[in-house]
């Protein structure tokens, strides 16, 4: 029996594109429902734009422009367009037409997209929920701007061209203008308060959005400099996989196994990468192809043993506590503003680095919760806040040593806007809709650290505040009885009465403002500890994410 | 300036495999932390192998064996063998060996796997995590033991074959064996707890596990019959993309668009093909090749307003009411039990059917919440509890109208064991993790009803020992005086005491008897309203899933 039922069922079986599998699954990229969905597809186009300027060292000017379309309910015509380099025009089918291609995957620096699937998944979403072709304008400063309407084959994960043209075109940008099913909201979640939040944490660049009613709205620069280039760097021995390894000696170019080690990792010197080999009883000039895998086991142990330097952190692009501050005041134009940029950790084997605003009073008015942004590399995120490490971190943090007040396991309240930055090479995202950031605990620590630091500055402008206000009020109650008792010194000494008035004006002037200082000074804002239980680094994913307890 | 900057940021784009893609991303399949990671390969394992027998319609003995690795921490030979069809041999190496390839894909109809990637991503993570290739013995009932050793090409994702052999071997099956890095616990989230979940809710099955101490726990078989085999189906029109309809209409056999509408859907006959075509303006004889996209959009939106029945639900294999109350008496052995295995719904043109068992007292007698067990498609989900649509549902429930106590917003408390079942051809998982099902309103509508009336069958229960308990008090009460007052009566009238004393016994039973039954009948468990306002179908993904709110 089994024979021919065995046979039977092998008919049946056959390779599935991974265009086939996300237009079954596209709630995993992000497309979940309507709202979200036309939000996921100004975000990846937003990315890849921003992006594209950063590495090309241009300052970023992106128009964002929604049109509803007439007479077909939940249809919008999405445009994004850039001023940054364009694309050859050999790599713009598969940049858009094919889902994992990219440059960003295979590199360890930071960047807002790494997966290579986010821009394709739009064409994707646009062409299933339409039926329609992406259009894509591109010019690279050669005076030709090459259109492209195009679409992905499904089954096999193609671009399939629909038409190409070369036209006159001067200047350098890529316009992509797409069909997509979506419903356009205002509010909580919605794109404006991307776009806005975008502008908060990238103020080097430029945005101009025209809503579906045509209303315009621009975010200007803040600063007029990119943040700093971020290089490429080796992947760190702590962070590795043996299999990454064994997969990584099979393609390497030095011939020797200590050749190989000192060329492919970070901080691995060639004296380094022989003491490795050493302990891990392995000849160092034994070549990278004769290596057993036993062997290679061996120097894979040593190597997560070994105490190397963290590695190096220019592979990141901090935005830096200035230009935050700058966002902050242009977009919220707050009463105060600081800001704090970390330097970097790191969690198993990739670098990364926290960076903190604070925003309060001035415009931001609202009552409740804190106004929290979350960043993951420059963008914004806008869904899964609960489950989020920043989340976490904000919610673990004793607000009430800052002057706010805060329940248990909530965010704290008040007129203020927190913005958390979080950067690396690789941001562990909770899933491929990359709305969350993994709970690994040295990425809380390092959160925490950076809100603490920002937060007691703003204690002691509120502390300073208050006392300011108190000491306003003394002040007041003070100058009420200045005429009256001037009038009694008058015909007391016979002095003159409106000497007298400002001399003692001056008096509770000097008086109070040194009382206010020493009053701060007397009760400075209290440092909240950090548990020094946590390593400073955590050696792979063994203690490092959070585990789920279930209920 | 640009031209050369486009250049060279070309120079970098590449393709990235699948298999790449999840060996930077395996915490998206379930490898996240150690003890997870575990899990997810022996579940994989099993689903299949379960999968495989049912289809081939064989009773599943499955066996399932963990060996520690002397020596090294955290690793695990894991073996998982089956009594199924086996694999013919041209197809083991990519059934192993190739991410996103497979027979369940592509069709409508239920099984545990779905998407082609679980046992291929397991071989994966094995081989990533230890360096290791995965053993495959097969046998299809020719005399033959196909032996592979293979592991992923993970640039190519291909398989790459190591050793393949033949030897004599009688008999049907297939066995597996990884190395993997994980970690074995006992308790929640363990896999004993997996295995044991699984032989509730697959009772036809027999399980044998053998722990890394070597300890040999079986789940015999608790019924002698497979559920019913699903059949395939043809999609329906209320869930289709437009995307998706073109492309089914450009690789379509039959020649005019009628006759395709009527071939290629559930619930289109003839009459209603054509009746849809002349809705959209469209010629009914014209062919599939030479329809315009916009008549293919009208088309679309005439099927999706169309009323038509629910698509077929023979594609679904339940377990049935009277297995599942098997497999909870023999592996839980509780005072009382119950189950509902519901008629079929439908979500965004899905047929899902939703059972539910419950079991009370006896063996189980922990504190706290009642133990809740999660399937999708007979698999038990044990992560991500708080985040599934059938979680919701229970929450949603007044256990209190059933005898239960419950805090807002919480799992009902008492000793009981709810095991609830969520069949389709597809679940909506929240993420390819597979731990959760999302939160379509009509999916949470079909399990309260589904509670509801295994709740209710309980609270009945409940009451009536609470009487008997009541009645058993009044009757030992009774007792007491039965002695005396039969002396008493014995010198009034001089009649056998003996005699007297068993008549009033027998007067106080019948009594009793009658009172109970009287008083479960005055007072019924009442029924929990249902809202009526979800829909009974609810169409496509515009009002299905439960929005995010943010915080």
């Amino acid at each position: 029996m089994a024979v021919n039922v065995a046979e039977e069922m092998a008919k049946t079986h056959k390779a599935i594109s991974i265009a086939e599998f996300f237009e079954k699954n596209k709630h995993l990229l992000g497309y979940e429902n309507l709202q979200k969905s036309l939000l996921t597809v100004v975000r990846e186009g937003v990315d890849n734009s921003l992006d594209a300027c950063e590495e090309a060292r241009i300052l970023p000017d992106v128009y964002v422009e929604l049109q509803k379309k007439a007479n077909i309910e939940n249809r919008y015509k999405v445009i994004i367009e850039d001023n940054g380099p364009g694309i050859v025009k050999k790599n713009i089918p598969k940049i858009f037409g094919k889902l994992l291609y990219g440059s960003k995957f295979h590199r360890l620096r930071q960047s807002r997209g790494q997966q290579g699937i986010g821009i394709s998944a739009a064409v994707l979403y646009g062409q299933l929920t339409t039926g329609k072709s992406a259009k894509i304008y591109s010019r690279i400063n050669d005076d030709k701007t090459h259109i492209y309407e195009l679409h992905i084959d499904i089954q096999t994960n193609e671009p399939v061209i629909v038409s190409e043209d070369t036209v006159y075109g001067s200047g350098h940008g890529t316009r992509l203008e797409l069909e997509v099913k979506g419903r356009y909201v205002k509010g909580r979640q919605s794109i404006y308060e991307y776009i806005q939040e975008t502008a908060i944490m990238n103020p080097f660049a430029k945005i101009v959005f025209v809503d579906p009613d045509g209303e315009k709205f621009e975010f200007p620069r803040g600063v007029d400099e990119l943040p700093k280039e971020p290089r490429e760097i080796k992947p760190h021995a702590s962070g590795i996989e043996l299999g990454t390894l064994l997969k990584m000696m099979k393609g390497a170019k030095p011939k020797t196994i200590s050749g190989f080690l000192a060329a492919e990792f970070s901080r691995i010197s060639g004296e380094k990468a022989k003491e490795l080999c050493v302990l891990a009883n392995v000849d160092p000039k034994v070549s990278t192809m004769s290596l057993t895998r036993d062997e290679a086991e061996a120097l894979h142990e040593q190597m997560q043993k070994a105490k190397l330097q963290n590695p190096p952190t220019d592979c990141l692009s901090p935005i830096g506590a200035k230009p935050i501050e700058e966002g902050l005041k242009k977009e919220l134009v707050p009463e105060f503003v600081t800001a704090v940029s970390r330097s970097a950790a790191v969690y198993t084997g990739n670098p990364f680095l926290v960076e903190v605003g604070v925003a309060y009073g001035g415009n931001i008015d609202q009552e409740g919760p804190v106004h929290l942004m979350r960043y993951a590399n420059k963008v914004p995120l806008l869904y899964e806040q609960s489950a989020c490490a920043i989340t976490k971190a904000v919610i673990q943090t004793d607000w009430r040593r800052y002057k706010l007040s805060q329940s248990a396991g909530a965010l704290p309240v008040g007129p203020m806007a927190i913005t958390i930055h979080f950067a690396s090479v690789w941001v562990p995202y909770t899933s491929e809709g990359k709305e969350a950031i993994a709970a690994y605990p040295i990425i809380i620590k390092e959160v925490k650290l950076a809100i603490q630091e920002a937060a007691r500055r703003m204690g002691v402008y509120l502390s300073r505040k208050r006392r300011a206000n108190e000491a306003e009020e003394k002040k007041a109650l003070f100058y009420r009885y200045v005429a009256e008792t001037a009038g009694a010194l008058h015909d007391l000494t016979g002095k003159d009465k409106e000497k007298i008035a400002t001399q003692m004006s001056e008096l509770i002037n000097e008086k109070l403002k040194t009382m206010i200082v020493e009053e701060v000074e007397e009760e400075p804002v209290e440092q909240e500890e950090i548990d020094n239980e946590i390593p400073d680094e955590d050696n792979g994913e063994e203690n490092g994410v959070e585990k789920e307890s279930g209920e």
